[in-house]
């Protein structure tokens, strides 16, 4: 077999074997297949697409690059959440609590925030000692002893896409639905998972600002899922604001317990019980997605997800206090509000623009390399329907440094669309896809 | 200007400026655009095409990556001709005498062969002593001496091509009508000339097997001189049989001799004449193409071409007394018939498997490394439409090494299509294009 063979066949819009995949993969992995080969491979795929089959063996084929870890020791379902990222998305450091307090082993390997979406492994590190670089033996150990474990890549898992997610960003590669799918799901099986519970974003602050791009996405991964024996199911939801009030590092950490205390913004804890429903319904807790929801539910009032919070955070070295003490957390030097210049109804917000504001503060990165300053944040006042008069403050934003704090005040007021009809409200979960 | 931003321009099917195809042939070719980045890109050009604006541009910028001949101080108009390639494609070796006899400089930049064509390059050395292998400054004093010259590239000249070349080679984008179109005329233009002969090739032999993808690619070729500024016209001519009678090199030479010498097969002789024809008209030599082709014919007919081939092959280190003595070419040791297994008519000839099986007995190659024996030869006694009878020779094989013999004489006779109808002939040029 010859990479260069295989690059034909795909640019002649031809169907890939397993065996075909297997070798690009393992050769691209080890070196013995060339960027160049590979990229030219990419492209091809990027322009004809891949089929169910195709997208299943890639993704197998990165799964296996790795380790994959074997939690069968523990007990219970392992089940796990992914979301394709978006403002103020800060469902896992709700949901992880509530499921393992709920007797599921949530053993969650997330990202790094980038461009202008934040990122949960940035979020816990504004909790001071927090440690996401665990090996995965301290990782095991962590999730046998609380039942959820939060950390961040390893080299020894799906090594591949690390590789081939570098070269797909070098060459206008990455916004494929085969090739996402592939990346995100090698990585969550590589977990050892039985179930994973997708919430893939739509609207102006998510990658996929359409709607049938993220429900064909979901289709893509939950189909691949079946194929390789796992259980997916996926809720399409709405980013076109920012979920919660929140959208920040160490005041997102601050709403996540706010919500575990059985408050906190309508949004957030709606979103949080409905995945924590589905991850107790596939991990096989509960008989159906009520009784998961009403476990979850039970969950936050008797405490025990906020008893678990706590135990996860010791666990990793953080200041469990935190949680009983907010006020722990990063706090920013000072606070402007951006107020209203016209009068009327929040018609639409381009989303986006906070979380590219928020970086502009230093509250997210621009580049991998960047420090992120965990204590700037934005709180919001208004969401999409709400009437605001002339004046009125629409979001507060807590910063340290004043450089580009015009900048990024302009563009957050400039983000809130002002009009004179009320807009229609569209619902937070859109669509649920299930095999 | 960033190369990522011109690979997702391109894979979204936008078209390029001058100034962004610039900036990537020039980045690549001095190795500050890496591999992967141009290997992506040349995909998306396969995949999405080129528009003929961005063609010009790509062949201009391959053209000044290195150094364009300055032959204004030499007497005349510099004229070339380049052919697409197939079996037996022998005219260059007759053509560049004529021209250069008739008055015109004939500076030509030629290849090697691979796959299943010869190459110019293969047949000259295979004249004791001949050098391919000329500084520029040698090949402009020969071409000063004489008004013709036949070199190999040097690393002067479009060095972007020989990079892009081997990197489309191992990324399956060679077959695209505009990275061809750069590749060819990029090198050709690099010779200083004022005007280009195309001779591109059709048919089971060539590398465009159909017609319409020949006139296509001539077309592209046609248009990017024009927008350049140089008179190119192109030939459609016919491979689906070998041209002439001799394939291999040291019997193409003979071949050439004896159409110099006013006889050889009446193809190869109209085929030059036409060519050179074309050349004389383009090179202002004629006032048209009737009165190019009877001064070629007087070049022949007054021994001058002939005179004048002995004159370059003598300035170029070669023996020229071959010429008169073709006997001192390189013979080979055997000769072995292969028989007609029917009786009927020539109908077809899978003329591409003659080339293969030329390189099977090691007189072609597989790999660029692999050394030729120039003795080895194909001598093809029946063309299509001719009566051939049950155990009648289809072709004579000349070799020297009886390792792969019967594979290539089995690949030989299977070349032939006997049938019991009379074919059609086509004729053997098809089409001529101009501007």
């Amino acid at each position: 077999m010859r990479a260069v063979d295989l690059i034909r066949k795909k640019r002649d819009s031809g169907e890939h074997s397993r065996e075909e995949i297997d070798f690009l993969v393992s050769g691209y992995t080890r070196g013995e297949i060339p960027d160049y080969q590979m990229a030219a491979w990419l492209m091809a795929v990027w322009l004809r697409g891949m089929s169910g089959s195709e997208t299943a063996s890639l993704t197998e084929a990165m799964l296996y690059s790795g380790e994959v870890l074997d939690l069968s020791d523990l007990p219970g379902k392992k089940v796990d959440k992914h979301s394709t990222g978006g403002i103020g998305d800060k469902t896992s450091l709700i949901l992880a609590p509530i499921v393992a307090a709920g007797g599921l082993t949530v053993p969650m390997i997330s990202g790094r925030g980038l461009g202008h979406t934040g990122g949960t492994l940035d979020k816990l590190e504004s909790i001071p000692g927090f440690n996401v670089n665990l090996s995965l033996a301290q990782f095991r150990h962590v999730l046998k002893e609380c039942g959820m474990g939060l950390i961040g890549p390893t080299k020894e898992i799906a090594p591949a896409d690390k590789k081939l997610y570098a070269l797909r960003d070098a060459t206008s590669t990455v916004e494929n639905i085969g090739l996402i799918c592939g990346s995100i799901m090698s990585k969550k099986l590589a977990e050892g998972i039985d179930a994973l519970v997708l919430d893939v974003k739509t609207g102006s602050g998510a990658f996929m600002k359409r709607e049938e791009d993220a429900v064909n996405l979901a289709e893509v991964m939950i189909e691949t899922g079946k194929r390789v024996g796992k259980k997916v199911i996926s809720l399409i939801t709405d980013m076109d604001q920012p979920l919660g009030r929140a959208a920040g590092h160490a005041n997102e950490i601050a709403e996540c317990i706010e919500v575990l205390n059985g408050g906190g913004p309508a949004d957030v804890r709606e979103l949080s019980l409905e995945l924590s429903a589905w991850m107790f319904y596939l991990g096989e807790r509960t008989k159906n997605v009520e009784e998961g929801r009403s476990l979850a539910e039970t969950m936050i009032a008797t405490g025990q997800a906020k008893e678990k919070f706590k135990q996860g955070i010791r666990l990793q070295g953080g200041d469990p206090r935190v949680v009983d003490e907010p006020g722990r957390l990063s706090q920013p030097r000072s606070h402007v509000q951006v107020l209203s210049a016209a009068a009327g109804y929040v018609c639409a917000t381009n989303c986006e623009h906070f979380g590219i504001a928020l970086a502009t503060l230093g509250g997210g990165r621009e580049k991998k390399e960047d420090a992120i300053d965990h204590g700037v944040g934005l709180q919001f006042h208004k969401r999409i329907g709400d009437r605001v008069e002339q004046g009125e403050p629409l979001a507060t934003i807590g910063y340290n440094a004043d450089a580009r704090l015009a900048e990024a005040k302009t563009m957050i007021a400039e983000s809130f669309d002002i009009g004179l009809e009320m807009p229609r409200k569209q619902p937070l979960i859109r669509r649920i896809l299930q095999a």
